[in-house]
């Protein structure tokens, strides 16, 4: 089961009820925020989102309105005395972008550790070894006016497991958990292969967020047949399509659109300009093209369960 | 007619429905906002304030919870179009503790004024020319473990004008409202002088602002007589007076005494530690010692009138 919380919704400034694009998600108990705009810490309390113990930071790109938010968070975590490292992801030069900001957090009391990516596929538990060995983030180039990333987190399923061949074989009891796992073990009975106890591989969940970004064609490709993809939609009107494009952004349709060629089972929009007041106004410009749309909005809760 | 407005009323870090401490001031159209922690910006428009017109910031200290608004404000201002310059205005050390977080905010379109103060008076139109000259803001050192000030803001009021005598002197209407703002005129009728045509001058409106401090002897000094005091009051408890010392600040008790001996129309408490969930449950242990005592909330608005 993974769950996501839209922390916030907004682009370029919040409005009142309306904090900065940034997106919480939940995975076996280790969490992943994105993006961290100005106000993400209060957001996020406004959520019910407790940031105290959060794995991993991945920023799509360096923009104010995605990181203003770091410098107090990393206070209040020194705050709520946390000891353990914290990982910032991000896009190319995160060390240069993110510097002003680290200092202006001052000297903290657990250790940040800065992840250049640059496209690829990343094991979490790589990044931090709690996370399940299932989950993988895939980071891939988008098309906004700075160096810039959108991420696909997928969270894979094993086969169901059989627990007459697990007996039949004689296989301790107290190594089913890891063959279920997918891993093999060694045991004195002998070395044993998850392959001969599990079933087919199954559907597992994919996620997509696409942080700020113009059409392009990493986005189709990584999102393709993807449970939920959470893209920013920053204009509402079909019309506005072109300056869309021209700021490096996309407007409802166009995100729609990139759904539809996906074949995502749920499209989730954000990071709205201040004029989009209300985004369900302009909802029908998306449903037209996919229909299974819905406007994100601040603290917006979205559980995905693994099939059957 | 000054109008203050309580944007933020939490110390340390934001509650979900309390930012980060900062004050609005109003006074003949020109603003003032002291301190500008994270989400001030979203904070202050809950509160219905504009800040794109903000005529100067002044910070109490450079703690983060009272300047890490600054970077995503900037940048706002910048979206807003602002080209006039903006005074940032704070106690000693001023430009290397905000460098950081100017150098986050990256290029602006208007110029920054960065202006260290140390303590004393400043007539606020030789910091911004719009201000009016009867408008005065006094700094004075506080108690707390940086660098930290206190503010004073006072609007003069002249003596009553006196139309008979200026017309028995006569004096053109047209310098009638030059000599009633206190200015000696020269015109082809000779020299005009206010104290010819206004009477005894009357009580102004003085209101402070105390930042984070402990108690100390300028608190009670600079705050003499003022109509407003809004004063930090972390702790909620009189048994946290220790505490509270040890930390540079104050409970509400102690900001009592304060505005007791101070003998202040009204005092304000803001600066809740993130623990005071309700302010109104301690505030008797403010009014026992000093009646006229409210606990501020955010959007709290309070207007200032000359008295008769």
């Amino acid at each position: 089961m993974v769950d996501v919380t839209l922390i916030g919704t907004g682009g370029l400034k919040p409005l009142p009820d309306r904090a900065l694009a940034s997106v919480f998600l939940r995975c076996d108990g280790r969490t992943i925020l994105f993006d961290c705009g100005e106000g993400t810490q209060s957001a996020a309390a406004k959520a019910s989102v407790s940031l105290a113990n959060v794995d991993l930071i991945a920023l799509t790109h360096f923009h104010g309105d995605h990181i203003f938010g770091l410098p107090g968070l990393l206070q209040t975590l020194q705050v709520m005395e946390r000891t353990s490292p914290l990982v910032i992801a991000g896009p190319k030069g995160i060390s240069a972008s993110l510097s002003p900001l680290l200092e202006a957090a001052g000297e903290l009391p657990y250790e940040i550790r800065l992840k250049e990516l640059d496209g690829g596929e990343l094991k979490l538990n790589t990044l931090v070894p709690s996370f399940s060995e299932l989950a993988t983030l895939t980071c891939f180039k988008t098309n906004h006016r700075v160096s810039s990333l959108g991420y696909c987190f997928t969270l894979e399923r094993m086969g169901k497991f059989n627990p007459e061949k697990a007996k039949e074989l004689g296989i301790p009891v107290s190594i089913w958990s890891e063959l279920q796992k997918g891993k093999a073990v060694e045991t004195e009975a002998g070395r044993f292969l998850p392959e001969q106890v599990l079933g087919e591989k199954r559907k597992g969940i994919k996620i997509v967020v696409t942080g700020d970004t113009a059409e392009c064609d990493n986005l189709v490709k990584y999102s393709e047949n993807a449970d939920l993809l959470i893209s920013e939609a920053t204009f509402g009107e079909n019309e506005q399509k072109e300056l869309a494009e021209e700021r490096g952004h996309m407007t409802f349709a166009v995100a729609a659109e990139i759904a539809k060629k996906a074949n995502v089972k749920k499209l989730c929009l954000t990071h709205f300009s201040p004029r989009v007041v209300d985004p369900e106004e302009y909802l029908e410009n998306a449903t037209s093209i996919f229909e299974n749309t819905v406007c994100g909005f601040d603290g917006m809760k979205i559980t995905l369960e693994f099939e059957d």
